[in-house]
């Protein structure tokens, strides 16, 4: 694997403090924990503080998101893991703004244990502290046991909801409510067209062979439903977008925002030529795209291939989509 | 190559497509030229047009520059080809709001026949076009011969700088002056780590053999001036840094603006620990960064590997890269 890299050891602390410094009008590092970046301006007084974490390897995920309108603090976890509880625990006191603290994060057995943990700690110190766990990709388990199903490039979606609802004042409740809303409307799919591999190791931790394509795969690379020959990209867009509709209760008039993410590798003018062949099909189906992101926003280091989500929108998530959020990985201006 | 595509042949137009739908808040296709990309609000009566273009396959570059502050118009060209004359000349006349239009360009020989050839057809009909051309990368030529040198990252500096001036409100000789006064005062250099495939090629179109890397490596794999064993990236970042310094005028107490981009299948957390070395080596020199860019600016198809990008800042620079500016591929904030 060709890449740049000192010491593997040291890449999530690079990564961190490289972070740091390329946005330090919008984060900083916790003066006491180099896990834990902190958004400028926090805690917000009186607002409900918005934490999130998770494993590194997905940049600008989960770091990037910290900024204004968005998430207030981020417990970082080494390379594809969870964050320390105790980084999760830092993130939230420092996001504390008096008016509790929402934690939206993804559903894996780490974070779900470590946020726990975090949370009951919290608890003791007085800090009230809401969880929303996402659950969007779709294959990662059938619609019956949707609980069981991990939380992907949706999250980003959820993150702005709540930040949007925070930011707008809404109590810990509302916010937690508004998130929940936002992750129950979105559904993801990936698609891996080439492994990746962890800058310690040799080799990939999976394989996909040249000229097949994997549907479903996870962010690290968790097996998907079916490995299938690599199709066109106008079938390939179709296929997730199928996926995806068929688990969505969506219909002709609906309104939705689109997220379409690239995995690490693949190079964005490919995901343009998916984007215009799912927006085409969306509106052959009546289905109007409100809003889109298309880009690099949640990777798996240099893994090919992409993510499609889809949120159903109504009035409230349209409104907080909407309003307006900066933040290094993502950025939705207010016009005057 | 596993990658997503349809007919090789259709990827410019569908990638054009999906870019314009997925950023119609802020750009549109030109009315009678499907490879010409608009910004919303265009053509600004009374300001000077911002215009350029390139090759595909750099995306976001060049078509995601359009915007408010940034571009104008944007030529669109084949994938690693120049737009052609036609296309330069509608760019520029859609972007003529009576005050001239600038013409924003790399140092490649397509470009400057096929703009020079829409520069003159312009001055047929009534639009003063002036032009100023890219160079910024260090290794393409030697020092005595930087008008040879090809234009590259840099351009993204200069396309913010004189989109700005001519959002000031800046005469077209001043808003020439301004952005050659930018791309003077910046010099790049490429790392290649592995090399990029054309959509309708079965192999490569160049070879960086695993454990190599090449030095001073093109936008298209031209070659650089060096092959050598794949480095740890804090020297990596050393060398890049100091091929850039040789040929600049840096000294301590002088200010930077830095753009490190990925080559496209680069993982972005390798692009924050690159950069955590560079800014550390500036600030040793007594170099302050006053602003800086990490991501993928500036691509090559899946190509592994950075560029790094060092303007010089003067506090008309300064105040030029830090106005307002609002594009799909870069936003500049004015805060509050």
């Amino acid at each position: 694997m060709q890449r740049f890299k000192n010491d593997p050891d040291e890449i999530v602390d690079e990564t961190v403090r490289g972070f740091v410094r390329a946005h330090r009008d919008l984060v900083g590092l916790h003066p006491g924990n180099d896990r834990v970046v902190v958004a400028r301006g926090v805690p917000r007084r009186g607002r409900v503080g918005i934490v999130t974490g998770g494993g590194s390897g997905h940049e600008p995920a989960f770091l990037g998101y910290a900024g204004r309108g968005m998430v207030d603090a981020v417990a970082v976890g080494e390379l594809f893991s969870s964050p320390t509880a105790k980084a999760f625990l830092e993130a939230v006191r420092t996001a504390d703004g008096g008016a509790g603290v929402c934690v939206l994060y993804g559903n894996y057995a780490g974070d779900n244990m470590n946020v726990k943990m975090a949370q009951r700690m919290a608890a003791k110190q007085g800090i009230e502290v809401l969880t929303v766990v996402a659950n969007d990709d779709v294959l990662s388990a059938p619609p019956d046991q949707r609980g069981k199903r991990r939380g992907v490039a949706g999250e980003i979606l959820m993150w702005k909801v709540g930040g949007a609802r925070a930011a707008e004042g809404g109590t810990a409740e509302e916010v937690r409510a508004a998130a929940q809303k936002a992750i129950d409307a979105t559904r993801s799919v990936g698609v891996g067209l080439a492994p990746c591999t962890l800058p310690a190791n040799a080799g990939p931790n999976f394989e996909i062979a040249p000229g097949k394509m994997e549907i479903g795969i996870g962010h690290h690379g968790e097996p998907g439903t079916e490995v299938v020959d690599l199709a066109p990209a106008d079938a390939v867009a179709d296929r997730m977008l199928d996926v995806v509709l068929e688990d969505h209760d969506l219909s002709g008039g609906d309104r939705v925002c689109v997220l379409l993410s690239g995995l690490g590798a693949t190079p964005v003018n490919e995901l343009y030529v998916l984007y215009d062949r799912i927006e085409r099909q969306l509106e052959a189906k009546g289905i109007g795209t409100h809003r889109a992101f298309v880009g690099n926003y949640f990777t798996s280091l240099e893994m090919t291939g992409a993510t499609l989500t889809i949120m159903k929108l109504d009035d409230e998530l349209t409104r907080l989509i909407d309003a307006e959020a900066v933040s290094p990985g993502l950025v939705v201006r207010k016009e005057a």
